[in-house]
């Protein structure tokens, strides 16, 4: 005898609509294979009369999403709304009387987290994500359950599907910005209004989570440092990939405790929490032989650096109606099998947590100077670097279509972000230098 | 208060030693993080007298296992001895006091799979064995509950180290393969009696395991078609890289239900199970833009194709103490947080499969000959090619260091590998023909 489960649905748009699909042509072969029966009690859509392309039983919509939420036949419900209310108290509400919650919300999470994660704790209840970061890759539970006993260093993603199909463009194709940006819209990676994407929104919400699962961390998506891609060039890329390096905008998250940041190799052995961490989102220079560098359009992936483990990587779609509801699915799954087998979720318990400033980051840079094409432009460029402490592994000047102008690009040996920045603000008023045409952290192999 | 399971461990070496060292380092955070303190409370050993790395308290080192099982002490036992006997024994003894068992043991699972997994089922307990596939990459558990409502149509994985670091080497060096395998030798990547890794059979135990684990098919590693990588020569490696591939030695499983053969994208919706499933092992030639063809060095990675979620892939490494310990640590905390909780643990329900012969795979062929070089080779060759309905999709011909030889290379259309194989066979008795000098399957993009 299969156990019954019965899911209320809040939204069914893209993702829940691919989730209702999967229900009706997968639902025989999951209850052979797991032994779980997943029905649909109850839907929540914002308009009854829309067209839809899946088929729902008669009677179980209803524009009353609260309504879902108390129904008595629901035993555990699916967030798919998207943005914080009312998906923040219907999912509150479910989690008080005790029903496990599957979200899609990245926003929803990276804002509310704490609240949330408190919530179900107290009710001892499944609070469940794995959609909401990097779509239907398995990424969350391996985080929380596999890695559970590893100490991370560093979680570094390709979370934002229509940046990297931008950037591979530029990269593939030698291709400007406008114009990838205008194919990834063209096809629908991209929004109209793309600020959320390209601006870093999107992945920096998502950095916020990951800093939650991977650290335990308290972070939102307000306290992530966030740069996007607007201002890269095809000279940047090309340049890049001239020095053995793809460019990707990366969603960071580190341990940075004093103690680590002296001898990164020890982890911090004494057994307490992370008491530090750097969460950022900005595109960086990736060696071309790091296995973020090949991962090429539309497609996510997320870097994990342990202890123990070493270095892994989940590698897969990230957006999509049909990738997300499976990720969705796998977690409906899993609140369905503790539910009928009386097993207690796992939670996330957040602490307080500092978060190193941008300022403290210790990285190599990409800089790119448009210059005066005369003698001594290189001695007073060097001079500022030289006197904040940053030093110079590589240097190149280009000729220019410009006469009279150049390109001055430098890799610098690893530096303090506070130092750089501090260089950056004088080269701009050196009366040699016209430009800041290029700045890009880089990734270390 | 944290809950406290006492573990079992069988066996102390690389993998055991690691794991001691893990519970001793990570302990307090691990407890801090999951409410779980986990004991080692007894350990078996086949001597007690040599020397370790780790410490580990008097008075729990034995050399009789069996007592380690029976011991009313121990909650949970970790199996990382290795081989069949007493390994099976041992852990069928555990299985059926009800103890759950962790075990990184391939040759096991791949052999016995289906009666532990029954006796896991009977007990109600955990058999748990991430480690046996891949090393330290979550994988067994991301299949088994991510994706349990996923209908999956292939995994491929680059899944021995050994073999990979030696392609890696021939492809970027130029090395020839014994000048590889000797430098695998010397970094300890590989056994100084490397068979079970270069033909193949350490890959075939996991493919036999992915087969159990993606699509429930009852099958054990002798089932495995396999062939190895002491073929491939720097020529093949090269005309690869020529003609855009990377040579990577596959463990491939995938669903072969006729069905499916008429329609790949149908995934077989009738609700039913897989009826038959294609397991094989074998270097093959893959896409530079697929992302297994950047797995380098003695990385592995597995490539999972759902329907719902697409492609996806896992990377990390494959071996070595420290990953294979992170796995089984894992895999202890979800075993202590089940027995703790009162939670039951996820079962593989083995059903008996048609295993499909590799004569029915569809593939297209990398073909190298070494044949006289004068006029009507070509027309020979394509002869036989053209009369087993084998169409070529390109030729080239190199001349050669021998004078009056030449290379002739063909990537072949798909085609049937029965009709591949007679064509090879008959092409080996023209009289224009030297030799096979190379063979690949191509994985399309």
């Amino acid at each position: 005898m299969p156990s019954s489960l019965r899911v209320g649905l809040l939204g069914c748009g893209n993702v829940g609509g691919a989730l209702v699909r999967l229900l009706v042509e997968e639902g025989g072969r999951i209850t052979a294979r797991t032994g779980l029966e997943l029905t649909l009690a109850a839907v929540a859509v914002r308009s009854q009369s829309r067209e839809r392309e899946v088929p729902i039983p008669a009677g179980i919509l209803t524009t009353d999403a609260a309504s879902v939420v108390a129904d008595p036949d629901v035993d555990v419900v699916v967030e798919v709304i998207g943005g914080i209310e009312p998906a923040r108290s219907l999912t509150l509400t479910a989690l008080k009387s005790g029903k496990p919650v599957i979200s899609a919300n990245k926003e929803l999470l990276a804002n509310c987290g704490a609240e949330l994660f408190e919530a179900a704790a107290a009710s001892g209840v499944d609070l469940l994500f794995e959609a909401a970061v990097a779509g239907g890759i398995p990424l969350i539970r391996p985080l929380r359950e596999s890695l559970a006993g590893e100490s991370i260093r560093r979680v570094m993603g390709i979370v934002n599907g229509t940046t990297n199909f931008i950037l591979t463009r530029m990269a593939e194709e030698g291709a400007t910005y406008h114009d990838a940006l205008a194919e990834a819209q063209s096809l629908g990676y991209a929004e109209r209004d793309p600020t959320a994407d390209v601006e870093g929104y999107d992945a920096a919400a998502k950095a916020a989570i990951l800093a939650n699962v991977a650290f335990g961390a308290r972070v939102v998506a307000g306290d992530v440092y966030r740069e996007g891609i607007a201002g890269i060039t095809e000279a940047d890329i090309a340049m890049a990939a001239r020095l053995g390096y793809a460019v990707k905008l990366l969603a960071v998250v580190e341990r940075s405790d004093p103690a680590d940041q002296e001898n990164p190799g020890d982890f911090g052995l004494d057994g307490s929490g992370v008491e530090a961490v750097a969460v950022r989102v900005h595109p960086a220079m990736v060696p071309a032989t790091h296995p973020l560098a090949s991962v090429r359009d539309s497609f996510n992936a997320v870097f994990v650096e342990g202890r123990a483990v070493g270095d892994l990587m989940f590698l897969g779609r990230g957006a999509g109606g049909m990738p997300t509801a499976s990720a969705v699915l796998g977690d409906l799954l899993d609140a369905a099998h503790n539910l009928t087998t009386g097993g207690a979720g796992r939670t996330v318990a957040l602490r307080r947590t500092a978060i190193t400033s941008i300022d403290e980051l210790r990285s190599a840079y990409y800089i790119a100077l448009e210059v005066e094409d005369r003698p001594g432009v290189l001695h007073a460029v060097s001079g500022v670097l030289g006197q904040h402490r940053v030093s110079i592994r590589l240097m190149e000047q280009e000729t220019h279509g410009d006469p009279g102008r150049a390109r001055l690009v430098f890799v610098t040996h690893p530096a303090l972000e506070r130092d750089v920045q501090a260089c950056l603000g004088e080269l701009r008023h050196l009366d040699v230098v016209h430009a800041l045409s290029g700045f890009l952290r880089v990734i270390g192999s």
